[in-house]
């Protein structure tokens, strides 16, 4: 069941990942390596990291994933972009689940929990951030997009509620609900974040 | 003698490095680390997903070769810039090599033909994206050249004729006509993606 | 002592990484992120590249320090850029410290000199690139900011004092004093690489 979840995120960050860099120009090698960077760098950089093997070398499905869903959306780009507003909520609950995962492998490997806590962020945003430095776009680091917050906050609660549930499922979906909810908040409402939290007043 | 040519498509990748980024405003620190970046890049990123010792760690030849490389083509920029035309054969054939000796390397740790092209296309262009990221210039996999192309296919193709022939010499010399070869075809006829490949018409 | 001069490092690191970020629109998030960025990153390539643990996975202290400090550098950017001059030895004092530091942690694994020299340089300026990479700046490799000249003359000098000397406590002093005054010259004078090393004339 979260394997599956988990090939449907891959998916839909594959899209996402094609459909932002596609005013640029880019051909279909470059869209496909692309989108299947958006899917997995955040993971492999987070494996590296961990000195883990890399969890597309186990399972090469998240390759044939990617690779699929990403040339998919290159050819039927304007297919995609008439569905973005659903394509934006799912990568919203995609990110969320890879957070969260993430932060229940790292205290699987018994390692603290604001280090959980971090690769879980790293793993959901990640991919996302090497893509935008490989096409010159600027990255999410650098924008008042509510992105990442939610993940941050996500992972934090994850931990909180895990001591206190007593099955790790319970607070995984209570998380889940709870970090994929505030974001679906920030697209429904287009929310940016605070000025006061920003530098770029205005 | 394989040995040999691995030296000469490092020094020739450094080379091209530095001539890439020299219009841009850069210091012979800076060139020069660029070249190197661009020479051992790819291999290295390819070393640290596979989990294995940096080729450059065992052997700082790879090192010392693109540094001075580098560093004769930033003092004789003029020069190598004559020879631009050759340079850009030689960097396909360098181009060429290191994706199928590392697709060889890949597939003799026992890993999967799928994972062990990708590697090879890693290794090839990973060093000079590295560079233009890093010199802020719109990497390869933006635009329309027929760089990377060449050498998914002659990946593919090696791993392809390494079963039907009886030595994968035979089968590695083959590869390399063919990948140098399409390579060599798109410089020489200027060739581009065709626009139906491409995101950016016209 | 050393371990309060290395957090000491660490916590300048962030503030300046923030400080260089801080004109662009950035929130609390990306600017924290991109500080504690600035004051790791290096010496996380370095132990990739080394294929030892991450040096603050052992110790998150080093997180949280940078976490501290690039928050207040967010929050009191005005208090900071007052002593901006300050900060920029101070700087330039956490750079060669931290470029010596890992010459010597490269030589105790019984490497070679050359690559010691390779990897202290790295650690010093690497994780300024990557945030500069990441906020879409031009990093110091395409300056002529005689930022990085100094750490690899002082780590080379470091390397040989190092024989000479009955103990590393003295040929480190040596290096730092030699390798700090260099860049505090640069910053004192405002010097700048001459252009007959650099390729941008004028």
């Amino acid at each position: 069941m979260l394997y599956f979840q988990q090939m449907l995120g891959t998916a839909v960050f594959a899209i996402t990942g094609v459909l932002a860099i596609q005013k640029a120009g880019v051909d279909v090698f470059g869209a496909v390596v692309l989108g299947i960077i958006t899917a997995i760098g955040g993971g492999t950089v987070r494996d590296l990291i961990l000195d883990q093997p890399i969890f597309w070398i186990a399972d090469f499905n998240y390759i044939w994933v990617g690779l699929i869903a990403a040339t998919l959306a290159f050819f039927l780009t304007k297919k995609f972009q008439q569905r973005y507003r659903l394509l934006l909520y799912l990568d919203g609950f995609a990110a969320a689940l890879f957070g969260l995962v993430a932060t229940e492998k790292v205290l699987g490997l018994h390692l603290a929990a604001p280090f959980a806590v971090m690769m879980g962020v790293l793993t959901s945003i990640g991919g996302g951030i090497v893509r935008d430095v490989l096409a010159s776009r600027t990255s999410l680091l650098m924008s008042r997009e509510i992105y990442a917050t939610p993940i941050l906050l996500g992972c934090i609660v994850y931990v909180l509620l895990r001591d206190v549930f007593p099955t790790i499922q319970v607070a995984g979906w209570i998380a889940l609900l709870f970090t994929s909810g505030l974001r679906f908040l920030a697209i429904y409402k287009d929310l940016q974040m605070p000025t006061i939290l920003s530098t770029r007043q205005g």
